[in-house]
């Protein structure tokens, strides 16, 4: 296959980048070139690139997301030097009961998925706008569709289901899909590579960034996760609620009199990490207060408290779905980089026969546990932007 | 002390009584009679007693409360063979931040008590209103509130935490208290009888009944629990939802415009065990039809499967909080008479090492666990109206 295939993941205020030489066989995990523009919509948006550092753009206020798609794909036609641009692929968020497989878009597929924008009205709509400008700009350029939920289409039944009526559930789209799918994907690849034979067996990837879900597998296919119909079910994040006690949500809209679109705003935007500590959504700025005195370190420690005990508790909901756990995987910002919450999540699971190499921890070393730990425990870059690439060369040489 | 001791239970719909005999030392575990009054405010309430068969009764269509609680005293009258009433005891579901020993009634108990109806709206209101109507009828008569919430007074702070803004969560009473308390405290009193120093290991106690949740302890005191901040949390149930992804409600009111009214009633009423199944509330109904052709049976089958899934769900999170299960015990409707969901959730929990006795199981035995399981498996009957009497017993003692 001739020529370099980009990968757009576009948000609401930010869209990042990221160009593979299609031609490589197999693809190289890293791209030729990526970054984002970020602050997308807001007062001051600026464009990071491989090395070079962020700066400030100016974006036409009127259409910043079309502005800031236009100088991405500047930028692109610079660094093609002549060589073709084999195709696009996009990251969306959801695929819905009927698309699962990474897809071509066409007109028809873009009408589908904007049929699912009220599943995920914060994600959705993004990629479909970048879509179509793409299609006007140069229709022969083909673009692909990786699915977030994608990866989670073979979920058992049982935890597809809400425990809802029929009538008001399943049969109109309420139902567990699952998220971080390219991540999870990507995972299925990249384990084997490190652990061999384990990595088929019961393993629990936890996937922790600012967006925050566990994927338990078997045999490499998702059979549990603990996000389910929205962005917002399962671990606390760092805006996010996570599970929250359905009572709770009534009493805030009842009681305290809260809108609907209050609540929304206060589940997915004010809560979690952020709310709990009021310091920060990033556990690693949360940290540095756990010793403050007063009611701020106080706060600081319980966010950090609540933070890894929904961790450990969901990764003990999976082990009993899985039967046990051979391999539990931390991945995406925090579970990288963050060695302090690895080490407490592990300790708390000291029961499953998990002890940690403190060292090989604090290096974020590809294998954190120790020799005689019954559990591997690895650490494992993500890379959601290679795995969507690799599906676009897939499809695009199949067609 | 002399006299009996009533016990109250007094809900939406029904009212349940038992007297004991407080002369006795220690108090017996059985009352002397007990029954329930059922259908209240409906159009044909009745009457159940020890010995005596369900009869209709009339009850004052204005005050069918009232009219109920006056035919129970009534008839304790009769009981009483001349012996005095030496005091009553209510089973309260909620003492809010405040409340958790059992406390003697007086004005500003109720009160207090009042002002907490906004958080638990379902049940609440009824002690209370009984709790006045007893002091009306003879001031001299003592009463004791026992708190449902009670017995997860000592929760770990991180077990009492939602992960909202602590202005809008803790500080406003917005926080997970724990509920089935008077079955829970029952247990902490019988585990040790029947199973020795093992019950103060870690235990996991199964309370599954119309309303069902877990509660791990250690050291016979409550450290983790499913149901949080309101009695919809956890595990699914009879007729409610449990747990749910809390973005699938913003949808129902968003996307399917339902009121605020109907999303509770919704996820109190109309989902759970009876939603999914559209066959009924009770799993022991629910699995006559598993076998049914077609959809019926399908849908029986999902229900099951995702009840089942919940509690293995569960057990797993409080089994990663305590570090490990020695006992588990069933207890409540469900958990004391269906052998068969017990066989499936210890199924899918066989990789803690749990086997079970199938004719013990069968036979819903005190222990039901097989010689060589790693975990005890109990069956242990509730027994919350002997809990409440013994409470009032010893604080009316001790005045």
């Amino acid at each position: 296959m001739e020529g370099l295939i980009l990968v757009l993941n576009c948000g609401s205020s930010s869209i990042k980048f990221a160009l593979f030489d299609a031609a490589a066989e197999p693809l190289p995990r890293a791209p030729l070139w990526n970054g984002k523009v970020q602050g997308i919509g807001g007062p001051s948006p600026d464009f990071g690139e491989t090395g070079v550092a962020p700066h400030a753009v100016a974006l036409d206020a009127g259409h910043p997301h079309a502005a800031a798609l236009a100088l991405i794909l500047a930028r692109v036609e610079a660094r093609l030097a002549g060589r073709p641009l084999a195709g696009v692929a996009h990251r969306v968020v959801h695929g819905g009961g009927r698309y699962h497989a990474p897809t071509r878009v066409d007109a028809a597929l873009i009408a589908d998925l904007r049929a699912l924008i009220p599943l995920a009205p914060l994600h959705q709509p993004f990629p479909l706008k970048a879509m179509s400008l793409l299609i006007e700009r140069d229709p022969q350029v083909p673009q692909v569709a990786c699915f977030d939920t994608g990866f989670h289409h073979d979920l058992p039944e049982v935890e597809k289901m809400l425990p809802l009526p029929r009538e008001l559930g399943r049969d109109r789209g309420l139902r567990r899909y699952g998220f971080h799918g390219l991540s999870y994907d990507y995972m299925s690849h990249a384990l084997p590579e490190r652990h061999g034979a384990l990595a088929r067996g019961r393993t629990i990837v936890a996937h922790l960034g600012s967006g925050a879900s566990l994927c338990a597998m078997r045999e490499l296919k998702s059979v549990a996760t603990t996000m389910g119909f929205s962005a917002l079910d399962g671990l606390m994040m760092g805006t996010r609620t996570g599970s929250i006690d359905p009572g709770a949500i009534l009493y805030l809209m009842e009681i305290e009199r809260l809108s609907l679109e209050e609540v929304g705003r206060l589940l997915y935007h004010r809560s979690g990490l952020l709310g709990v500590s009021g310091i920060s959504a990033e556990p690693r700025v949360v940290v540095r207060h756990e010793d403050d005195p007063g009611e701020r370190g106080e706060r600081a420690r319980q966010a950090l408290a609540l933070y890894v005990r929904r961790i450990v508790r969901e990764i003990g909901a999976l082990v009993a779905v899985l039967g046990g756990l051979d391999l539990l995987v931390f991945t995406a910002g925090v579970g990288e980089h963050n060695a302090f919450i690895r080490e407490r999540v592990c300790r708390d699971l000291a029961f499953l026969g998990i002890t940690l190499d403190d060292d090989a921890n604090a290096a974020n070393a590809a294998v954190i546990s120790s020799r005689d730990s019954r559990v591997i425990v690895g650490v494992e870059p993500t890379n959601e932007e290679w795995i969507a690439a690799s599906h676009a060369q897939r499809l695009l040489r199949n067609a």
